[in-house]
Parts: C-alpha cells; structure tokens; sequence
C-alpha cells in the first residue's frame, strides 16, 4: 500500500457533491483499501463562500476553482457543477495541469465530448463520467468495456427518471399532463424549471452520449431527434392501454443500413413511444431507469436502477474515482474514446419503426377507404384499423406496419389536408415489439 | 496504432471456445481498433485432433495444452476448458511466462480463485473472469469497477439457466420436478447429467464469486450453504401461488452484523425460495438469468439477460479480451483481487430470513395452539397460519416473521416428533420482500 495520498479537488458540492464528499469522509478507509492508497479531499469549489458543510473542514472550501484546478498536487478533479461553461474551461484546465478527471456532465459530454477525450489524450490522462447517464446503473463501463468484444445493435432505455415518473403518473391515475407535472413537482421528482426534462433535452444528452459508446462513432446531442412529453395526452395514454401498451419517453440508438447502399449507419433518437405491456422497459415505475441492450453475441440485457438522486449518483462517481485512483497506482490509463467506425448518423426521416395514428374523421360511408388509400400511397402498410362512430364523427385508429418515418410524416401531412378528416388527434410510434 | 500483433492462446473449442474463435476472427478489424492493435490466434487447445473447425486454420489446433501456454509469444491466454484440473496448472503456467489470462472457469475461481489471483499479482499479468457469472451479463466488472466506491449490502440472483427454466415450466405448466427437467432436457436446456445444475453446484461457485467481489472477501464455494432444486414439489409451487409468490432458485450473499458483537460478517447461500410476484425477479422467465443488487448510495440496481450459452459467454470472454489487451498495449494493469475486508463467513444458522412450513397435521381441537407453542418456545414469531381441514387430516401454512435458520431448523426438528404432527410437507425461505 502506497502512502502518499492520491489528491481530489472536488468542483461543485450541491447534492452530488456534497454526497461525493460526505463518502471519501465517512469511507476513506475502505477507498483507500481498495485503491490502494489513501485518497484526500484537497478542495472543494463552490460558488458562494460561507455555507457550512457539516463535517468537511471549512479549509477546503474555496469560491476560486479555476485556482483549484491548476494545482499542481491535484492528481483526479470530479467534476459535478453540470452545464457547459465554465465546467469545460475548469476541465481542460485540470487535464493540461495532469489531472484525470470523473464528471457527471452529460450536457458538457454531449455537446462537446471530442474535445474533452481529445485532451485527455494529449495530457496522458484519464476521463470516466459513468455518473453522466442512469445515475448509479453501471451502463457507460458495460457499454465502454463490457461489450467491447461484440456489435452493440440497439440500445433503447428509459433515461429520465421526472418523464417516467410523470408518464407512469398519468397511466396510474388518468390524470394530464399539467396535472402529473405538478405531482412530480410536489414530490421534488421534477426541478422548478422541468424544461430540460420535459422537453427530452436531458434524455437526448443521454441519447447522444449512450450512441457514441454503443457505435464508436462521434455523436453529439445535435445529432439527436427529440421530442419531449408534453404533448402526451391522457388519451394517448388510454389508447396504448387498449393496445396492451404503456408509454414511456425513449432514448433509441440503433445500427441499421441503408437500403440502397448497404452502407451501415445509426440513428439517435428521444420521443415518447408505446411499449408492449410484455417488454421489461414496460414495467419501470417511477422514476427509476433502465435501458436495454442488444448486441449481435450477448443478445438482449437489461440494467436497472434509480437514474438520479445524490447518493445514486454519487456512488457512480465514486466507482469512477476508485477506478481512476488505481489507473494512477498502476501507472496506467483507462480506456480512452473509440470512434474508430465514424458511422454515419442519419436523420429521422429515415428511420424504420411502426405508428400508431388517430384521426378524427367524418362519419360517412367511404372514409376508411379513403384513409386506407392515402397510407397506400406513401408505401406506408396498415397493420390494423379500428373504426369508431358517435354523433356524426367517427373516430379512427390506424397501427401501421413498419415504414420510415418520413412516409409516415408525408401521410400524416396529406391526411391533415383532407375534408373528411377533422384532425389528427395522436401519433405515437410503436417500440419494442 | 501498435502492427505488432497480440497474441492470444484459446485453451478449449467447445460451444463458447469456438465462438470466440470464429468472432475473433469474423471481427478482427473491430476488435483491433477498439485494442489499438492487431489481436491474433496463436493457437488453439483441444482435446481430440482431427476434428475440423469451419473458417480456423488446421495449423492452429494442437492436442498440447502444456506448450502452448508456455510459448514466449503468447500474449494472453483464454482458458474455456472447464474443471479444476487441467484448468489450474495450465493458468498458472501461463502466468508464469508472462502472458495475462481470461477464463469463464467458475468452479475453479470458487474453489481456488486465491491461488490464480496470487498468480497473477506475482507475474504482474491480469486476470480476467466475467465470463464466469451470468453469461454476457456484465455483472463482475460492475461490481468489481462501476460499485467500488460503494457498500454492497446484498446480491441476490437468478444464475442458472436450467434450474430456473425447470421452476418456470413447473410455475407455467402445473409439471413435477422430473417432467419439466425432461422438457428441459429435451430442449437443450439442460445437460445429460444435470446434476451440477439441479443441485446447485453451478449457482453455488457463482456466490462465492459474487460474495467475493462484493464483499472484498475470499469466499470458496466451501463456505456456500447449498441446496438445489430436486425437493421442490408441485404443491410447493401451488403454495407459493398461494401467496402471491413464485419458486425460484437464488444465490443470495448479504452482509450483515453478529448481534451481540455488532461485527459485520457475510453470508453466502443457494437455496429454492418464495419471491413475491411484485419483486423483479420473480418475471425472470425462461432460462434466463437476473441479478439483484443493493448497495448503500447506489440503492437497488438489475442486470438481466441470457445466463448461458456459446455467443452470450463468448461476449463476455471477448470484452475481457479486449480489456485485457488494452492493458497490455497502455502497458497497465486491470484490478487485481480485492480481499482485504477478510469479514467472517458466518454459517447457515445465523442466516436470518423468513420461512413458509407446510405440516400435515391431525385434524382435533388444541393443534393449532400446540404447534404455536412450539415454534414461539423457539423464539419462531409466526405471521400467519392457515388451517384446512379434510377427512380427519388438516394442513397448517405456517408463515413466519423473520428468524434465524438454527431456530426454525429447531422448531422443525421438534414439530417431527410431535404425534399430532404426520408430516412436514414442505418448507420454503420467503425472500426479496
């Protein structure tokens, strides 16, 4: 067991951090043990100054993390103050001073992951960020090491513990939208501002980060079509459950190849879906998380857990410090990115899945024929239709075959410019049959 | 990009040996980029010459495993022999010359995993064995890696395919024991002898391996209470039912502390038991395999998917590949063994859980106040009875609250040798409340 202690500056202490550092106190043993070596809070960066934290030295405290950061004694920065600025700045500035650095910051990697992974490797140092999706479920390691051996083919998860939590409300209790929200806002499971949750943005980070590892291939939140759940309505919710589905906010990687070219390709992609009742993704409740794997060897696996919350979080982070602590003891490096295969990432409209589609429609002889001939014509093939009439209107639901989802966007365009049809009510599309 | 290959010995060309091989092979391109350099067969091990393998060059196969893990070129061997002997010499050999070793060997990790472990810090090579639990699950290296920051309070798991398959048929179908085995048989799903499965042999070696790592603890499939799956009877699955349960074989590693002397210690077992139908693992169909975790700030985290199998175990075997040649082209080294928590194995009797009895009992007034008697002089708090009474004989379902497995092992003795008591019908621990 080596004595010199390995040094740990801390950025940021809100509820991760202050999680990451109430462990390193109260299990500095047991760290130690298993790096190795004693591991040391050298400093902790905050924002305002003066805020007691109970049981960590006042001394380590300090409002000047840009200073933190370049000294020369710190051997590992974790990085948990989240956003892009001045997170960025601080952590190129700790690997140029030879510094490793753990991050929770799935934003930071998702916008800018190449440069962070393009400095870890000019400074010879090591870059972990298992915290950065799903919280404490072990899925970057998995994906990053794990699989490294086989052909990741698909990677389709529940990634946002506030849209589950809100979606799972509203197929409990029927109640809308706004209503759940305020349940999850009630319960501290969304944050003040949910915009970032609810509009998929966090899940798309995920998405992108999730993609890059699975496929080797550089992919950024950009690359990544989102739709949030705002839009979900309670009849949305009651028309999975007559198709023996629920619906869940999905964060969807997948390989495929072009049907022309038989070039391979990927897709990254967060929306709302209906899921069979019978798929494992079905039964996440709550906010937990769980994402579901398919490799061409391994076949499909599931990994599940709480996707959020300090100590959740805070035990990936620590897993990410053991693991860079020990690479310091050995003398050795982690693995660096891998985006040898520079796939490339196509746009929604070119991918394949099924929809489920209701329309509001005139209630008179015809219709469905109509209909059926519009989905016809954009080679979009109908699986089922069932036909519902009251009061002069009529109501159809149409579950169509797999098609791209540019046809089914051209159909859904001409549907919406018939007389016959008075709206479309839904689109939902169909995952994991 | 290293040109210098790394060369990799296969000891065994079985169902995972020969998919590792052909994977090696159809993916050699993949493989080498995530490496950083050309991964090579150097040579393969097998049993019998002669036999022709599809797509592998005839020069590589030889019937001397002893040579070929003593080469000077070999950079890593992957040992998918099985068994103790010839395993452990072969292994030992190979580290011994300098080359890092992957093995799926679970019978020889738990019942000499100290041995190769100290090998392997001795010649300074990795050792490498997710393949050893659970198939293609990632399992050893989350927890070996991902929870190293963390406390593992429990594991508690499905691992073994065939027995879980046989207990699912007996749940589906209403089938006995022998009947649903003959359908696993008969589908591959178990083995000519079966034994190691059925008996719990196979789930044993997994939890000490689990307990190992979990608990920074040598554990040998020695210190494992073991039971399999041959006394369970169609009327325990109709019990179970009863009570909102299903059957199912666990390999069960808890923490725990020594009441009077508040030291922790740790306990390992394999036993049939009652899980609730609201428990995740109780959807865990088929032969597949899913293993439960709790970790202090992690919380509850799963990992499901297929168990077994030549492509499932070989994506595993080949992620450790790759690890393990990462490390060598950095020039480090993964975790070596981590024991040096060194927590007592406590014994069966102190495991402290809750129990479903089942007694045949005669059919008179006082019975059921007679048998209260004798598991409360135990210290046996019971939760709820059920009496049903037919033809002069009457069943009692005993469940009780938690208590230690020496008193209810004591109760059960003296219930035996009561007159009014014909029978203990059956009796089942409840886990996973």
């Amino acid at each position: 067991m080596r004595t010199d202690p390995l040094r740990v500056a801390l950025l940021g202490c809100g509820v991760v951090g202050s999680e990451v550092a109430r462990i390193m106190t109260t299990h500095a043993a047991d760290l130690a043990a298993r790096v190795g070596a004693p591991v040391e809070l050298a400093g902790i960066a905050v924002r305002r100054a003066g805020r007691e934290r109970a049981g960590l030295d006042p001394e380590l405290f300090t409002t000047d993390a840009g200073a933190l950061v370049k000294r020369d004694d710190i051997d590992l920065v974790v990085e948990v103050i989240g956003g892009i600025e001045p997170a960025r700045s601080l952590i190129l500035e700790a690997m140029e001073h030879g510094a490793s650095v753990v991050t929770a910051n799935k934003a930071l990697l998702a916008a800018d992951g190449a440069t962070l992974h393009a400095a870890a490797e000019r400074y010879g140092v090591d870059l972990y960020y298992e915290a950065s999706v799903a919280g404490a479920i072990p899925l970057i390691r998995p994906l990053r090491e794990s699989l490294a051996g086989d052909k990741v083919e698909r990677v389709l998860g529940i990634v946002n513990g506030t849209t589950n939590f809100v979606l799972d409300r509203m197929d409990t209790t029927g109640a809308g939208f706004s209503e759940a929200l305020e349940e999850a806002t009630a319960l501290g499971y969304a944050e003040a501002d949910p915009t970032a949750d609810i509009e998929g943005f966090d899940a798309a980070a995920k998405a992108a980060i999730l993609a890059g590892i699975a496929f080797h291939t550089r992919v950024t939140a950009d690359d990544v079509y989102r739709e949030g759940i705002t839009e979900v309505t309670a009849a949305d919710i009651a028309g999975a459950k007559e198709m023996g589905c629920v619906v869940k906010l999905l964060a969807i990687c997948e390989r495929s190849r072009d049907a022309a070219t038989g070039e391979e390709r990927v897709t990254a992609r967060v929306h709302p879906a209906m899921v069979p009742l019978a798929h494992p993704l079905a039964g996440v409740r709550g906010a937990y998380n769980a994402v579901f794997v398919e490799a061409e060897a391994a076949g499909q696996l599931m990994f599940y857990g709480p996707g959020a919350g300090g100590a959740p979080t805070a035990s990936a982070v620590l897993g990410d410090l053991v693991a860079v602590c020990r690479n310091r003891v050995a003398g050795g490096r982690g693995p660096g990115e891998s985006a040898y295969a520079q796939l490339p990432v196509s746009p929604m409209g070119e991918v394949v899945t099924r929809y489920h589609v209701s329309l509001d429609v005139a209630d008179r002889a015809g219709v469905l024929a109509q209909v059926a001939s519009v989905f016809a014509e954009h080679g979009v093939s109908i699986d089922t239709v069932r036909q519902q009439g009251r009061d002069g209107e009529a109501k159809l639901v149409v579950v169509t075959h797999r098609a791209t989802d540019a046809a089914l966007s051209a159909t859904v365009e001409e549907l919406r410019r018939m007389d016959i049809v008075r709206g479309v009510a839904g689109i939902m599309r169909v995952e994991g049959e």
